[in-house]
């Protein structure tokens, strides 16, 4: 079995990017707010809106389930207030829950929060809360900037955040730590933003300690850990001058990466320096680099290629990053096939 | 020939530090400022400085000369005006200056601008030109966040940096693109920081199209370039993607990357990755990661032991790496050791 640990829905029907747009712009004017109950789109929409695109591309590379959040760059929890981003977390995670009841042996929910900048994260747990009871979420996004580019929020290890961190214990479910779109003109959203927040989460968690206070938590770092394994020796460095927790300790524990890098030498790098239990196989296709490279005449995203291909990886370690790796991850995912008898 | 294109006075006499401190408790009330021509320091103090930890650790690892520069971190640019930068720009490039008098086999002169936040960047011409024309510099750091972590300030391919890289082009003078210490306690001064500012950097240059206006402007990305190695294959397909430069057409005609890299595995990604023309030998020595690597017995900023180890680089390129490239990059180094008859 092939999990795909990083998917999201990049591709919803046009109506909800248009929903949104009105949203944002009676942001600071109620009155003129859209129905809040959403676009509407039709099963029939979702399944052209998926089918044709990730399922297809699926289907194509051998993957047999994602784990399915919405957009990324789309939770834009810097517009608006808690309830604008409040509104907005709904509508998405209902999309997502709608494709997974619509190919349960294909999709499983990722669930997005509805963060917004200085309020407290504890705002987020009724959604948090609805999203794994009731609509089936096997993992939740949690944004560490949600101002979207000028990092006012605290570190992770600030105790403001340990109410999320209290429910992800209690329901035994993940957190993919991924920041949104950047509205600070320096940062890229995707070219720099994203891998910048990867290795400064990864750094955060390295300066304190959280999970001595939260020891079955499990935090994963996407897009192959940002910076952190072509630098490890520089982390290894910097976690013996501080004297807690070391980078060999956290990664297979409480913090994974995942194979979003596109190239078959980082892939190399990445499954070389980074223990094999501490990585999950993902592409986030359809994502940030949709091209197909001319050196290879395949998609860069068909991350695949690459885990198949790396001879620093056993068949039983790949197997693990595959699936097994994912499942311990994702144990309401793991009891959710066992019960479908996969 | 070896030269270290990256290495900083992290080991300043502590009257350094003293006079500091003072500047910056007095940067809202200048009638408190320390004496503006800096703290006394004497040619055996700095002697004693370099001679004890970078002379000593360069002997120990075979490396002729070293590019030398304000310590990094306390450039701080974010404390005080542009008159406090002013000042402490100018005492820490006479410093740096006064080292490199001292041994001028072994150090040329990387200088420090007086950047401060939202101030015109061409209000540093001054102190660049004084470095270049009278201190001798060979190289410039230029802080793409002068607010130390709120990335405040516009992409490296705004217009306002133009006037700093038409005195750079003009001088044939290379800037090292190098932040300072964060004051966002989101970012690790050099775990989070550092790295992402490099990556940072350089998606903007992929964004712009800077070099069309300056084709023989050189900038280094140090620290390995941050993500961008790892990360080659998203680089590209975004680079793809914009239609404007590509990773392969920038490094090693106008960016370059330093070989601050801490182990193994990520030398020889960057060594496989990037036109070796494009890397430059450094360590960053004494720097943000001083202990000894436990799984090699050798300090993790050693890293001639991973230059020299890697099996990517043939003896050509390896040689290119040491000392041709650095050579190419600051053309004033290499009339000055040309003058030397080195």
């Amino acid at each position: 079995m092939i999990i795909d640990a990083h998917g999201h829905f990049t591709t919803a029907p046009p109506q909800l990017a248009a929903w949104r747009e009105r949203q944002a712009a009676a942001a600071g004017d109620p009155g003129n707010a859209p129905d809040p109950s959403g676009p509407r789109i039709s099963d029939d929409d979702l399944r052209e809106a998926v089918g044709s695109n990730q399922l297809r591309l699926m289907d194509e590379r051998g993957t047999d389930l994602t784990v399915f959040s919405p957009r990324a760059s789309f939770m834009a929890h810097h517009v608006g207030d808690f309830a604008v981003s409040s509104v907005w977390a709904r509508i998405c995670n209902d999309l997502v829950h709608r494709v997974s009841a619509l190919f349960p042996e294909r999709f499983a929910m990722g669930a997005m929060l509805p963060q917004s900048p200085g309020v407290d994260p504890a705002s987020c747990l009724p959604e948090l809360r609805r999203a794994v009871e009731e609509l089936g979420a096997v993992s939740v996004n949690l944004n560490p900037d949600p101002s979207g580019g000028h990092w006012s929020a605290p570190p992770l290890t600030d105790r403001s955040w340990y109410p999320l961190y209290e429910a992800l214990v209690e329901y035994d479910v993940p957190a993919m730590v991924h920041v949104s779109t950047s509205c600070n003109p320096a940062f890229h959203t995707t070219g720099a933003h994203y891998l910048n927040a990867d290795t400064t989460a990864f750094m955060q968690l390295l300066q304190g300690n959280l999970f001595a206070d939260f020891p079955t938590l499990r935090l994963v770092v996407p897009h192959g850990g940002g910076a952190v394994p072509y630098h490890w020796g520089r982390f290894r460095g910097l976690a013996q001058a501080l004297g807690g927790p070391t980078p060999e300790e956290l990664v297979g524990t409480n913090v994974f990466f995942d194979t979003c890098v596109y190239h078959q030498p980082g892939i190399d790098l990445l499954a070389s320096v980074v223990p094999s239990g501490g990585v999950l196989f993902a592409s986030e296709m359809i994502g940030a680099v949709r091209g197909v490279d001319p050196l290879t005449g395949h998609h860069f995203d068909d991350t695949r290629r690459y885990v198949d291909a790396t001879d620093r990886l056993t068949d039983a370690q790949r197997a693990a990053v595959y699936a097994d790796n994912a499942l311990r991850v994702h144990p309401r995912l793991a009891a959710r096939l066992a019960a479908a008898g996969r």
